[in-house]
């Protein structure tokens, strides 16, 4: 319905321009809206007559004037539903976003959608039918064509992603580079010259600036080899891109992976072949849930608040939605927590 | 403002008892709210009027009238946001609900709240101003006020729960207590005769129901020695309790788990006392993500398929959105998949 605005899909009408156009007061517009006495029937059916020309609807503005605003904040995300469940890293991003939500009696709106194009059509649909105050943007990719299509449409957001996969968006994001180029270096200082990745998803933008970071700093160590392998997170893929590195015939002495779940699996592979970590391969897990400390050896880790990003997120938008200016810059960079799955090689 | 609606609590106005009221056709409220040519300045004011008056909006109904109604379902957790996203169980749920209304466009409105009477707050607030088509209720506790409170409210909802918790709402669940009965009797066959339970939170109904099976099952079975300790499934709290298990003067020889992630610090804690599994002590777990198949040995479990279970909750509330009445009966019972974790006992 909203999509036929005479307002066009640019600007949201507001209770001051429902006034103007009905020549009343806001408060004549709250109460018309209301139903409560002290409007007569006549500036009542004015002021309805004035909203639905403008195409404003009265819950939003109810509670706007209540002073008890509650924001839904809409969330979509691009992977498979089953794939999900599996990784720890969304579950907590979303409760750290809801942690903060929940201060102020707020929602997430959750959606999952098989694209960014799909992704804009929910987007454009959540903020004109006034379902979202507005939306977190996740998984941003090369030349995401989400910025730039929902910057038209005045949705206030925060992106997730590097500025420079972001498009101009207020964002919130880890400084993935600093942190591979961390631990490569760990790893060259334990003496380690054969290192390997396993990375996430290739087509997301992070990605690329982890892989990107991991090649720059092999090279400016003057590793002897070094090579990644993508995968989906899962770990089924982690435990197949641990065994083709394992099983070749110049084997990598340390493994780097890009979240906890392919560790895990990295370290059963291991004991499946029959290697000792950290006696004859290292490995070093990314994001640490508690899934790192549950397991024998303890997974060392690239540690990172995935719960306080999410609340960091949730607040940057907040500020948003209350006409402010977010905090600019990196949320945390994700520091070498060392445990038992990280040695020296040996010779 | 829907709250202070003249049809009441227990109504939800419909574009019906609009065009009634305004003495039009369903089409003409149509046309009115949408700004659509077809009706007169005067029923457009007439029919806004109406509509006012009774406190239906309009977005709902446009959406109803194009023939592509998107369904929001609402899920209220009563979790600290810290645990929820270190457990499997939720998101795989949520993945699972999320797999059934991606098919219909539909979305999820998911927020944290403290207990069930902010509980019946919240879905009060998002059914009074249509913000859900209808809720997924989960977590039901022994005299649960949700299932009186809400069906009052006329609220179209399924109970995650058996019956004799969701007083009279559409339910879904598991049975629990076939699948301790079939685990015990499975520990018992091995030769266990003292065997533990490490239990998920004791004011949860169905942790209660899972006691009370595996207490029957140790009496029908004549066990030398059984015990409970509750948690609040956490992996920290489940290394505590095998910790303090594992360390009692006569300890067991096997302990059954209420979910995946204690059973997974078990492990790790037996492996930490220097005990063998399944050589010394056997592990069985419950829901069975993949984490059981990330360990060495891989953990035994009762087998329980998360994400289906949420798609079926899913189904079964869309079914009543339709208007039909949804399937009744448990949704699967969760089934034994020994692996490498269970064995007979050392004599």
């Amino acid at each position: 319905m909203t999509g036929s605005s005479p307002a066009g899909p640019g600007h949201r009408p507001t209770i001051k321009d429902v006034a103007a156009l009905a020549g009343v007061s806001k408060g004549a517009v709250s109460m018309a809206f209301n139903g409560r006495p002290g409007v007569s029937e006549a500036t009542r059916a004015r002021v309805l007559a004035a909203a639905g020309a403008l195409g404003w609807e009265p819950s939003l503005s109810a509670r706007a004037l209540s002073g008890s605003r509650t924001d839904t904040v809409g969330l979509a995300i691009a992977r498979p539903a089953r794939m999900l469940g599996l990784e720890p890293f969304y579950m907590e991003f979303i409760s750290g976003i809801e942690s903060v939500l929940a201060e102020r009696g707020g929602a997430l709106l959750l959606r999952l959608v098989k694209d960014a194009d799909e992704e804009i059509g929910v987007q454009r649909a959540w903020w004109r039918s006034r379902q979202v105050s507005g939306s977190v943007l996740v998984d941003f990719r090369k030349d995401d064509p989400r910025a730039s299509e929902l910057a038209g449409l005045g949705l206030p957001a925060v992106a997730v992603g590097h500025p420079s996969l972001t498009g101009g968006l207020p964002s919130a994001w880890t400084d993935d580079a600093a942190a591979v180029g961390e631990a490569v270096r760990y790893l060259a200082a334990l003496g380690h010259r054969r290192i390997a990745r396993v990375g996430g998803a290739a087509e997301l933008g992070h990605t690329a600036i982890r892989a990107a970071a991991f090649e720059a700093a092999a090279h400016e160590l003057g590793l002897e080899q070094w090579s990644s392998i993508d995968t989906d997170f899962s770990g089924t893929q982690g435990a197949r891109a641990t065994r083709t590195l394992l099983a070749s015939p110049h084997r990598p002495t340390a493994v780097l992976y890009d979240n906890d779940l392919t560790a895990v699996a990295g370290l059963s592979v291991a004991a499946e072949m029959g290697l000792s970590v950290p006696r004859d391969i290292s490995l070093l897990a990314w994001d640490d849930s508690q899934l790192c400390r549950l397991t024998r050896p303890e997974l060392s880790a690239m540690s990172h608040d995935v719960f306080g990003f999410g609340a960091e997120v949730a607040r940057r938008l907040l500020t948003v939605l209350d006409g402010g200016q977010p905090e600019a810059g990196p949320v945390a960079t994700p520091v070498l927590t060392p445990r038992g799955s990280t040695a020296p090689p040996r010779h």
